[in-house]
């Protein structure tokens, strides 16, 4: 495969940050396989026909059934609300496409586990948008980890805090509606902080967690007000196999916070922290250090050893989010050229969506929950 | 009374931080009750002998019940491990004495009321050094609370890490050991967070938490190894009798965190957030700021208006960790001469305690846990 | 014009730079005239067409006189070293071609003149590539200041360094000789914060200034050591023609700069500082916040309301360097749509560039000198 | 000598500071002579009195002419406006006292060398209280420094800018009176670094400055306003003996900077960088780090391992501002009990103050102006 046709469903933020990504992966990295954009599909003609000039698709339609099914396909690309993730990678599996969901990979975790069997009966590859992993500091976290430089991993700690759910007057999108989003700031925020914890400290054993919902109606789309039915914030403590422990925290109405997705990792020989409104910057602790000279570094994750820089700008040029989906996309372009499937995968879906459900579980039953296998 | 003699139990970091803080109360703040550094009293006779000279006491012994007791004395100031805190608080209260105890008050709730009941039968006045609320930017951040600049309080994160346990060698002293500690990280470090939550944000209606010991064995001062009794790291979830939730971490093994008392308060209408390591400075956001220059400001605490600055320095030039404890003694001066109870006292030590026993009690069960009243 | 043809002449660092802001200002910013990358110029033929391919170039050269000439394009746009800045304005110009330069405009202020001059008599359209103004946060700092949000500015600050000429082994490339690049560090980054102090505080008068060259030797592309005839390190001081003072430092070989341009502003009524290592932010401080809750705010210049950024993501979603030079491209279509000059121009060029030859007038004399004008 | 017994002349900021300084010393350092608070010297006699009292003077007066030639007193401590710098030394001197004077040493260069001729022929110790040398963190620079951790240091930056000078209705005060002063903030802020410079990189041959007054009148302590007759605020460039260049700003009008003194050092094979309104932390950079991990480290100064700091507190417990002289102190105390001259001393007051004289001069001249010698 020299060329990759793609055909992205959902032209919003994420439509927007797909179609970007493949472009840019294009123009900055070469991918061995080169992503076409061929189709974008959306709900609205005029709004899809201008997301589709913009990024130079070459056709577009407002079907998504077609487009996951489209013969001239070969990467099906879910940029839809959580409600349209199975459905749309039943169809595309069906056809034999590979398949690039947005997270949460579902609304539960039946679900999820349902669209990993089917693209896995279907025998196509699969990858999910994790992008944080992508960020070049998270990629140099990951190194120093396995590299051993923070020795055994004793404590993770994660907030991921947004405030855009205190703007005033915001309706009552699919975001607060549990039957097309399964859950609110859980699913959409905390499960990038799960699968960081993951990616970078190992598998979840238990958790135990609140949600809350500070503002239980918003303005309907029509008029009056209907009632949310997701979580606005949710908090979890957690042991992961390997004995670490974790708390998490999410919320969209932490008044203040953009984008504040703050990790710290705290093992036996160093620790490392990051936040995504700082992306560029990775902070470094090592106990190998002369004991006068011991601190948190702060390394400008841009130079030319450091990952994904080098096709970039040169050293000390930040990098912006929407790196971090090009990043992705370069691995997803290399992985259907290696005929391997992508990573991270619907695989690490269900394991995040497994670690989401303990969470609802344990508000519930007021217990730790084993994470569900 | 005009002056106020003064006996300090204990003469390690804690009886210096307080002989220093009645000198420094003294010079920088003169209280309408001069406090007087009357007895010193230590363990080893050497050292509490060249203690009592650095700090100018006119006498000093090494027999704590003498010292709770002698006649000339008006407080009683308990710097010593914890499992001394109750016996001299019986032995102080029941000769009249005032009593100004460390934290945590107790080895557990338990003794934590007995010592209340105490002083609150002999009628003595009883403060608990929670130092922390006397930082100036932490009054700060109360002024604002209670003036409504945050709003509705929804959302308080409090992580507390040092990493003075890793230490190389370090011997288990009695911080390791639950029959003189009554627990580890829990008690000595997540209390002063709890009590910042108390102050900032109100009661705490039920927890669930977890404990951990990374480092089960420490070395014997004598010879070979004995095993750690208390927990290295805490971390609990948290619902305030207001609705607001909460998260608390704390952590002995935090490599590079030395000092990091990290909390935050989101409110519906502003935040705020502050660190230990950086307590001369306040964070503070607000939506009352025009939508265009919303972000958190800055504020160097160290103003006129600032509450206790102007008794130091001219603005800009930083206050240390230690001033806390001058405040605090401030406090108890102007109370005693007042002939009002201090603030923080042993209702805030009970009820602190009280938090702490509700996490150790869910730990066990596995379950949230009301805080007991 | 609905279409405008763009040559870009260099496939460097720069030409990079603006072959991407062409293709993103149109899939983000849908320009009244659409920018069209119809020509790409540089002097190896592999990497031109290599270059081509990736941006989606229609056609390249390797012959800058034909791609400053060619009949079909609109606008030349210069990524070149500087010594070719001004034939290359002059073989478009005399063409009728609109002129994007890169900065710094020239070798020197005669030079700048007569690219100025050329042009004028064309009556062609020109801009000079001073991206940093194109910064949100520059934006919204110009903004606060024209809004009298500082009052009087008195002082002015900026430091600019980098350290890459402290790569081991760099080779003595154009950069490092005056005839090709006119200056160094002074030319090639200072130029940037003396223009961003004529946008935000206004015309200087005189300065004063040294340069200096720490490293004097640097290996030759073939073999040996070549002299090194340009600064690595200038900085100047300058009294502004309103009487506010400016001091200005730059350098290539500042260790662990990576690329720190620092800018502070201090007005009567409020001060304010930027750093384009966390580009993102925009730090303000005002004397209308009541006294007890002044500070720097942070602003993270990414809200809706802030310029540029709602046609990028949500909020709290950072923007990078490039995304810099995406807004000046809109500037340039939307100035050659409306028929107007765009901003900046060669104007400011030569205004920049005179206060160079200024510095370097002084460090010659040793005198305070003039800027010519 | 056992013990030190000290005059303290001065009663405001600086007498406070000094008085503290002796006690806390004591306390903490239990310096090999110890200090003794004898007399107190002010103007107003009822202040004096209270102040003697606060911190525990034995006795008190209101004639500098006793205080300076008291048949008991050791040391002069001089804390008073800079007119009397000189004519207390004189007194002092002569009656062979040793000298502990605040900075600048003198109102100008004349003067100072007066002073240091005084103590040289009257062959007594002489210190001058350049407190900045003594914070930890710049301690740790200097010694990272000397064991050549930074290479060869090429450039020095400067910032030391406040903004009290903004206060409304602040009167015309000694220190706005060229008389009194000698200079503005050239003389009250510009001397710390300069020896801060000289301490880290060196002497330096030359400078080239500007001076700037931006509140010309000011209210006298009577009625009307008084003409300022010092600056406001000054810069200047420098070349050290070494090669190295500086750049040095100061202000007292730069608003929203309270204590910022910021200094940077680039060297060729590490830099770092501090700042006093964050006097704790010491950013340091080294060439030696693996590249993927460059990045300036943010050392908390406050380990066992790290100077003075194992008096004071365990680690991460912050120290305040005035703490560095205390640590003054201990280096008088042990000076004169080891019978050598303190560091720093009336030598290096001479050569702050010459420095500042060249950038009068320049200001003047409009040109470069060689350090005299």
């Amino acid at each position: 495969m020299r060329e990759i046709k793609v055909a992205v469903i959902g032209t919003k933020f994420m439509g927007r940050a797909h179609a970007n990504a493949y472009r840019q992966a294009r123009a900055f990295f070469s991918p061995p396989a080169l992503p076409v954009l061929s189709l974008a599909c959306g709900t609205n003609e005029h709004e899809t026909q201008k997301f589709a000039e913009k990024f130079g698709f070459f056709r577009y339609t407002t079907n998504w059934e077609e487009a996951a099914q489209d013969p001239e396909i070969d990467v099906v690309d879910i940029c839809t609300p959580n409600d349209l993730h199975a459905p749309i990678t039943f169809a595309a599996a069906r056809k034999g496409k590979a398949v690039f969901c947005e997270k949460p990979l579902a609304r539960d975790l039946e679900e999820a586990k349902g669209m990993l069997r089917a693209v896995e009966e279907a025998g196509v590859p699969h990858m999910i948008c994790f992008n944080y992993r992508f960020f070049p500091a998270i990629q140099l976290a990951k190194k120093l980890i396995s590299d051993g430089a923070l020795g055994e991993i004793r404590q993770f700690h994660a907030l991921y805090l947004q405030d855009w759910g205190l703007t005033p007057g915001l309706p009552l999108t699919w975001r607060f509606q549990r039957e097309r989003a399964g859950s609110g700031a859980l699913g959409d925020t905390a499960v990038h902080i799960v699968d960081l914890a993951r990616f970078l400290v190992g598998e979840i054993a238990e958790v135990t967690g609140l949600l809350a919902t500070f503002i239980p109606e918003r303005p309907l789309p029509s008029d009056g007000m209907g009632k949310v039915t997701v979580d606005d914030a949710a908090a979890f403590l957690a042991r992961f196999q390997s004995g670490a422990t974790g708390i998490f925290e999410t919320s969209r109405v932490s008044l203040g916070r953009k984008n504040f997705m703050h990790l710290e990792v705290n093992g036996s020989r160093g620790s490392l922290f990051w936040n995504a409104e700082d992306p560029n910057w990775l902070w470094f602790y090592s106990i190998d250090d002369p004991p006068h000279l011991r601190g948190f570094r702060r390394i400008l994750v841009t130079e030319e050893v450091h990952p994904y820089t080098k096709n970039w700008w040169p050293t000390g040029h930040i990098l912006g989010y929407e790196h971090s989906f090009t990043h992705a996309v370069v691995e997803l372009c290399g992985a259907l050229r290696e005929g391997r499937n992508p990573q991270p995968n619907f695989l690490d879906g269900v394991e995040a969506q497994a670690v989401l459900e303990a969470v609802l579980l344990s508000e519930g039953s007021k217990r730790w929950e084993k994470v569900p296998r």
